[in-house]
């Protein structure tokens, strides 16, 4: 493995390709296909951390060929949110990427996949307007529009996500189902810094002092997994409660929303039965920050009358 | 090729697969494309004219294989429209489709394309507001869905549109560029009854009188390209003027609308130079019919000042 590495990063000739108009990587992706190879595609915003390699093993071990996209997407920022500040290294990213071995990254321009022409957009409904579609409309509009056109571009066999963005995992499932595209969704869970904290770029925006509170979100998820498991809660209302006790005592951190769902729904559980999505949004001064984790309550097939604890 | 049509719609087995399970055509594709062979597809609500035959014939000539899709879309009528009278006739379709030669249908039920949980959609924007969208708001919205769903399905390499249906003509080019769809489509030529009235599924909905009526509205698009090559005429509303008389004049027809655009943009050309596309819609009693004409004016590029008369 290290070897591995060390062959691929290298000073002799990378084999990773670059391709920032549409048409070459689409080129790329076809005669891929007519050779039989099977494409693994890793979209994302850059700024890679260990979230974003993990995805990229797992494309690597999965398929013939491992695509990266690099693309920070004007259409999923609000205006005013973080799309001028939000972080860009590309050089460290082709550096991380190559040493991943991967096959290809693509990098266009805003105005590649946007030109002036442009007026397009992909809408998946309910999903998109609850929990971070409450406090970022068109957030989702703007994903799916992008990722339905990489999809188009790159041409994958599969498309890896990480299970940090829980949402836009299932908006993203929906999306491709509803729309019959013929690419396997594979999830990946999330990785986590030593306390806890789910990597994200954003984390790079935390003060130190805020860097140290972040730390809570994910403590306070184990907390509700724990009395969900251990202690027989069944209830989301004391359940929440407990847990923004937990995040806000003594810190800075403003909840945004603490939701216990329907893990493919994304429906409120009136009661905490079957498999439960605990998903947060939360602020530290200007950062924002998500984070989840899902819990199977055993007791939820006889609870619920219906199989969805036994999945 | 009498004989060639003969053969294939004689009394011996077919080769003509039927698909009703989206994964079952899906499969079909992959295999075919797999083969390195070509797919061409027509996408229909059935109820089959020469228009559709000739669309048939045009992807026979250049593809490997030609899928055919039979089905009513709900999703692009508006509650008080036509879906549930609209014409069908499955088996005489697919003895035509046969004869035509085509590989495969694909004849899915609705709830196999829109399952309970189904909830995106595809909006192509201002080009679907104008014209036919202004009179059937979320018309275009539910064509580009369905359609961009049986891409992914039938996985063409072409697919066949027919040029009487202008503007979905122009909204599905701009959502399979806008989306990088990698498919090419094709146009078609309208194809007409003696009279010059465009085939279309729905003149058989209209009573003898009517239909007699309706020759006027194809009577009155030649009008205006003679008016517009031969008369020097560049003022669009004195020339829609000209085409109301001469369509209502002693006529049950009532026109929706008559717009002179840019064929590409549609928006309306205020001086009739370059390429126009003079587009209509009519109803005759409850039956709404619509045609258009592209005319080429020669001068444009002097008129103008830039190139668009030389496309």
């Amino acid at each position: 493995m290290a070897t591995k590495k060390k062959r691929a990063s290298g000073g002799g000739p990378s084999s990773m390709k670059r391709f920032q108009s549409a048409e070459s990587q689409r080129r790329y992706a076809r005669q891929a296909r007519e050779a039989g190879k099977k494409i693994g595609f890793v979209p994302t915003m850059g700024a890679f951390h260990k979230g974003h390699l993990s995805l990229i093993r797992k494309a690597r071990r999965q398929n013939d060929m491992v695509v990266v996209s690099i693309f920070v997407n004007p259409l999923q920022f609000g205006p005013d949110e973080d799309f001028d500040r939000y972080p860009r290294d590309l050089a460290r990213d082709l550096d991380l990427a190559r040493e991943a071995g991967i096959d290809a990254a693509f990098i266009p321009e805003p105005s590649e996949l946007y030109p002036p022409a442009f007026s397009s957009k992909v809408t998946v409904g309910p999903l998109s307007e609850r929990m971070c579609g409450a406090k970022r409309p068109g957030h989702f509009d703007g994903v799916c529009t992008v990722v339905l056109k990489l999809l188009g571009i790159v041409q994958p066999h599969r498309v890896y996500l990480g299970e940090k963005d829980a949402q836009q995992l299932v908006v993203l499932q929906r999306m491709v189902a509803d729309l019959n595209v013929d690419v396997k969704v594979v999830s990946c869970p999330t990785v986590r810094e030593k306390d806890g904290l789910a990597m994200s770029s954003r984390n790079a925006y935390l003060s130190p002092e805020h860097r140290e509170q972040a730390g809570r979100l994910y403590e306070a998820l184990r907390m509700a997994q724990r009395e969900i498991l251990m202690g027989q809660m069944r209830d989301p209302a004391k359940l929440e409660s407990r847990m923004r006790g937990l995040i806000t005592e003594e810190s800075e951190i403003e909840i945004e929303y603490i939701e216990m769902v329907d893990p493919e729904t994304l429906e409120p559980r009136p009661v905490l039965v079957g498999r439960v999505l605990i998903a947060l949004a939360a602020s530290l001064g200007e950062t924002r920050l998500i984070d989840n984790i899902t819990v199977n309550v055993p007791g939820g097939r006889m609870a619920e009358g219906f199989g969805s604890a036994a999945k």
